[in-house]
């Protein structure tokens, strides 16, 4: 199947060139546990602080917070998350007791009879019942008519704090970012004196005790999630929906995702979440198959409403009230994924091309010496180099954004394409022509608007190929204009 | 006495102006856990951001990594931690049953015999055997001579991964980040391709089942650590160890902590874990006491070669061998409250100052209308606000560092305070001056270099409380020269 290669191929590259890594993989890893290595976290935080400077620190109607990740397990009571509801649903084989998920044998005949929704959890409905498995086999032992009827296993990571294993020190690790918000509205209230409408965002960890995580980083059992609260009167619910759909759209634009790729998808009234009147899922197409990227929810008053007694808001004028809550939720991981498939590029399988955002690439330039053994160019280039790296007194501080590659290895040809399988967007090459030596030689400015001369280098794009000698007083304005 | 005041204060502080909320306060909390709220999370995102510019993306010789919490509990059989070296250990009320530190009944003549060190614990030694309990009271039913022996208890957080709670299934969150650094030590080097000396950094969150956290967000249970692992020869030990050393000290300076308060402490040999060869802790006066603010370890090459059984690093000519660590730790919680601490000032009661490094403030500047009811002034002010916030063409993206408060409640005396309340370094108001109306009165220039007149503002300093005209187009490079 061409799609699931893709996925091997961007498995390979991320481990190959330093994006993700197998976690523990030295100890055999840790089912679908991954580590980002020095490149996946470049590539992660600059989406998590586009996120956090865009949704926040550039909007007067959100704050943010960061929670603990383990809260008083009432808060986990009173949002449902510690009944039945929040739960895998899972099949045991009476043999050899291997657990599944039904939608694990939903392909083989077996009748799953939903009438209970499932609060919170994806966009399915289960029942306690199926039919249709005295003639299936178990997809371990193989055994026929073994598998037992479906059991509840909550989600949420259990822990116990404190120095016994006893009932009353159990606590749980959040599965979800959203509840910290609910929690401490009253405090941000309070302090920060918003009125309606306003946001309370998190970028956070979450942890999931799934039965069958997979699809490299699309479903793991620690996840970060990016998610806005947004408190609203409820008569404008309507309206503040279909704007944060708006900035859901242009936010996946402007990262750059194949929007042909990006799909619709309204959740029917018998899937959403019982308090929801309306949730919206921006579904991708992944290697492996159309899944949800992001979701956006309206989620009525009923967190605030499970949390406070007493209605928590209030104008200078008129009642208390329960505000009610449009939920926009970015996956962290999926959202790297995303960029990732969206950006792959190996339609010349010998010349890889990462076509990332220039915001989110890890590294915003590369800067080459053309000769290694010439010391003159490496010194020169070493100049370059640390003006990107450190410039700050020009205000052009690329290097507040990201860092620059150094490369010295191979020739410029090998350098080029080390560079576009990361997804670096600009190679800058300090040649003869840069010494002011243009009869040694020099990178030829193929199509280059500039022409060359002492203290110019050669630029060379990575989507164009096209190549353009600059001043090197004028690299940092070059790049901050590439970077838009 | 006046130090606990002076904690109090603080934590009165962060609670009254967002910085830090108690957890899951509307519960009744969670013993010793705390929410970042809005103003808190920019400071601490504002260390985390300039640590990392500063220590990972500006340098060419440590990468990132940002790995997994929960690892291959393998892991931890390795470094230890499984064993019974990491851990508390306490001594139990043979009445009551509560559990103590040994170290609550160190001033009340009980006698603690030391001859086992526990490696990676504190600066402490600790037996299993304690004498003189017979006359203390226990601290809390008060029975006289019921304390136990000491028992060691396992710090780490124990979790169930996958469908079933059996020993097969158990796994630990990670009680330090540096494991993670050491376990993927191979995968980075085959990707970045690095040669000696090189560091692994990482910033992330660590967990540790405290018996008795406290002294607000110093000891919690799940605390936030950013750490180099640095790669070396064992030859350069020393000179590794001074350089980092101080680098320490600078990023301490630079951060503005009250130096005074900064003081070495050198482990001695029997205090320091069995494979270090010399460790240094930086320790602050807090308000509650002079306790661990940083760490600096030679740990020789004992991680990597509990990790690799062949040695995992080789040069183009030469033997394979295992290469030595040093590793520097800044904790980010325990920097927050250094951090605080240093610039809380209330010489004057009436008029609390946060002297925080500009560099830190969650706020880089607030903008002012004169007055609230000039709908000219507020649309003016509006215009500063959003140039501040949202330019980025000019290239001196102030925003692209932090967020600019908006004020125009009260007056500007008390927006002054709330300001000066948060550590927002510098206040900027819109008078009638601004808009070229200077009859109708305009804030006077005390002592400011600049003249007044049209598309000026009165820039009003923190820690001076001086007064200066600025050009309007000219801001941004004023607020840009003020952050350094």
């Amino acid at each position: 199947m061409p799609t699931n290669d893709l996925m091997e191929k961007i498995v390979s590259l991320c481990k190959r060139r330093g994006f993700v890594f197998p976690g523990s993989e030295i100890y055999g890893g840790l089912q679908n546990s991954w580590d980002y290595g020095p490149l996946g976290v470049e590539l992660k935080n600059n989406i998590k602080n586009l996120w956090w400077k865009r949704f926040v620190q550039s909007r007067e109607d959100v704050v943010g917070i960061d929670a603990a990740l383990i809260m008083n397990p009432k808060v986990w009571e009173a949002s449902g998350h510690l009944s039945a509801g929040f739960a895998d649903v899972l099949i045991e084989c009476k043999n050899c007791h291997k657990r599944f998920r039904i939608d694990e044998y939903e392909n083989e005949g077996m009748k799953v009879h939903t009438n209970e929704s499932i609060p919170g959890l994806s966009n399915k409905s289960y029942i306690l019942g199926i039919s249709g498995s005295n003639t299936i086999a178990c997809k371990n032992c193989g055994t026929k008519g073994s598998l037992d009827h479906p059991r509840k296993f909550n989600l949420m990571f259990k822990t116990f704090v404190g120095s016994t294993e006893e009932a009353s020190s159990i606590a749980y690790f959040r599965p979800e970012t959203a509840q910290a918000m609910f929690v401490d509205f009253k405090n941000v209230l309070d302090t920060m004196r918003k009125t309606l409408p306003f946001g309370i965002a998190q970028i956070g960890k979450a942890f999931r005790n799934e039965i069958t995580p997979g699809n490299f980083i699309f479903r793991t059992r620690e996840f970060e999630q990016m998610e806005i609260e947004y408190f609203i009167r409820s008569t404008e619910w309507e309206k503040h929906f279909e704007y944060w759909k708006g900035e859901m759209i242009q936010w996946m634009k402007d990262i750059g995702l194949d929007m042909k790729k990006v799909h619709e998808f309204e959740q029917p009234e018998g899937e959403r979440a019982h308090y929801s009147k309306r949730t919206l899922d921006f579904e991708y197409e992944f290697p492996f198959g159309q899944k949800e990227l992001y979701g956006l929810a309206y989620r009525g008053d009923f967190d605030l409403k499970n949390h406070y007694k007493e209605a928590p808001y209030k104008e200078e004028e008129g009642e208390a009230f329960y505000p009610h809550v449009i939920e926009p939720t970015w996956g962290v991981d999926r959202t790297v994924l995303a960029v990732l498939s969206s950006a792959y590029d190996d339609s010349d399988p010998e010349h890889i091309i990462l076509r990332l955002s220039p915001k989110l690439a890890p590294y915003k330039a590369a800067v080459f010496p053309l000769l290694k053994n010439k010391s003159e160019l490496v010194k020169k280039a070493r100049e370059v180099y640390n003006m990107l790296v450190h410039s700050t007194s020009s205000g052009h501080a690329i290097s507040a954004i990201a860092p620059i590659a150094w490369d010295d290895r191979g020739n410029i040809g090998k350098r080029y394409y080390s560079q576009d399988e990361i997804g670096t967007p600009f190679c800058i090459t300090v040649d003869f022509d840069t010494l002011g030596e243009e009869k040694r030689g020099s990178l030829s400015a193929e199509g280059g608007s500039s022409s060359g001369g002492k203290d110019t280098v050669t630029v060379r794009d990575r989507d164009t190929g096209k190549q353009e000698r600059v001043k090197i007083e004028k690299l940092n304005v070059f790049l901050r204009d590439g970077m838009r």
